[in-house]
């Protein structure tokens, strides 16, 4: 459970009273982070487990409503709850524009900061970083300005083994180094190698989300090798010119995309409300890239 | 199911897993009045029988955002969903501008217009007419502008008794006149009374609705006899002083004007989520007012 992926909301445009729009959590061990704000977010999370105190940092990848209007609610329910500590939003500088506008007419002041990062819609950057984990945000290709993100999990120092440091009597200040990757020598001279006296340690684990975007090949080396993709899938191959015309990608696309960038699970979504039976669009991706999921709104999935 | 009530959202300012921020809608022979419009509004209507399409009238009472947050996925989805008929809102000026500031941003031009009718928070208004029913605001006390609404049926006309018609061969245009009141005045001069050949319509029916508000007998007159009221009860008698503070009401307090306004049922609603069993604040109202229901989202009640 140390990192995982809730989804709040798994419809596009428009919600029905199964899905809600797009949002979604990333848990990394205890840490909630919030990608995309649709309307309705708020009363999502209280039905799950997410810990809203823990909620610190917010992404919207793009300012059309079903990706951002809950966040006027979220906001103050943060501010009615007592917050004081900042809250950090990553988006377009518009939506700045629009929380102000909306809490000038609130007769309370909120209790707390709200620091604004702006995404670049053009380029690859780090936005978020800290010991455990760094954020990145990429392009994407809609109809308006949008971001991609990607979390990766930061690789761990080596484990040293225990018996080692009782066999040879190793230092703290040593064992700091050994864990960075340095041999060990002992007072005679003698070499013992780093992989002798460690253990490796797990493989980092990343995650990837992608909405809305037209299908986009460019994407690729940013998401390549991830343990998990999130892509939209808002319509299938029914509606390809469709999709095209208003830059969203099938089901088909979504899974060849999964397919180039080598990723490990897809989770399709952002489904249109013309599909009824969700495991049509699941179907078609499955036949391009087996391991695919179709987002289900309150499930959690481990990124592993 | 003439005209009844459907209840949308009945939670105050923080919205729970069961209850949604205020909403709720006026069905009058299937044409749809929305009053306040919190946060997941459309989604509670998805899971409701009202139809979207009927729906021309939007009534928000304050701009806090618990009751009106909802409004702009509302008019973004009855944008997708091909709206073309004028819309016509019900608020402060402030609304207008915050919507044309959102859909500013907006790719997509609404293909419909939005009539705004601002509301009075001094004096009371008729603001809505049509042949069948009045629509009144009137103000209540809160922290900003808020208006309290009533829906009143208009009288409809006697019918006339069919035996009558083909006793005395009362001709089309007699006919019309007699519906209005007049008696029926044979070829000799005989006076037939109009009570004598007709049948009493049904007495019109009323509803009152007000959320937010402090405690206020200056509210009676408007509300004075209506069939269905509902008032808000955020706190208990535990939060009286706190109820006064925030300029809500108690329970009670709701109750007592229920009493004094001489109304037939009452719903409480705007709870706080301070209370996780509501029955508390349903008892504290009986007490005073016997005929009081604890409002439910998604139950229907009928105004009768």
């Amino acid at each position: 459970m140390s990192f995982s992926l809730t989804i709040l909301g798994s419809s596009s445009a428009l919600p029905t009273s199964k899905r809600f729009p797009t949002a979604q959590v990333v848990n990394l061990l205890e840490q909630f982070f919030l990608i995309d704000c649709g309307e309705g977010t708020q009363i999502q999370i209280r039905s799950s487990k997410i810990k809203l105190g823990k909620l610190n940092h917010i992404f919207i990848s793009h300012l059309h409503g079903d990706h951002y209007f809950g966040i006027f609610g979220l906001i103050s329910t943060l501010g009615l709850l007592g917050r004081t500590s900042d809250l950090y939003i990553y988006s377009f500088p518009e939506l700045k524009q629009m929380i102000n506008f909306q809490f000038k007419y609130y007769d309370n002041k909120l209790p707390f900061r709200i620091i604004y990062h702006y995404l670049d819609s053009k380029n690859h950057q780090v936005i978020y970083e800290n010991e455990k984990l760094q954020i990145e945000s990429f392009p994407l290709k809609h109809r308006i300005p949008t971001c991609g993100f990607v979390f990766r999990e930061k690789q761990k120092l080596s484990n040293i083994k225990k018996e080692m440091v009782d066999k040879y009597q190793i230092s703290i200040r040593e064992i700091v180094k050994i864990k960075e990757g340095a041999d060990y020598i002992l007072s005679d001279g003698t070499i013992i190698k780093n992989e002798d006296i460690t253990i490796s340690p797990p493989k980092p684990h990343s995650y990837a989300f992608c909405s809305d975007t037209i299908y986009r090949e460019a994407i690729i080396p940013y998401i390549k090798d991830v343990d998990l993709l999130y892509h939209e899938a808002t319509f299938g191959k029914d509606q390809q010119n469709r999709a095209k015309k208003t830059f969203h990608s099938t089901a088909s696309q979504a899974a060849q995309i999964a397919l180039l960038a080598n990723v490990k699970q897809l989770i399709i979504g952002h489904f249109s409300v013309r599909y009824k039976d969700i495991n049509i669009l699941l179907k078609e991706a499955k036949v391009i890239f087996e391991n695919t999921l179709a987002a289900e709104d309150g499930k959690t999935y481990q990124i592993k």
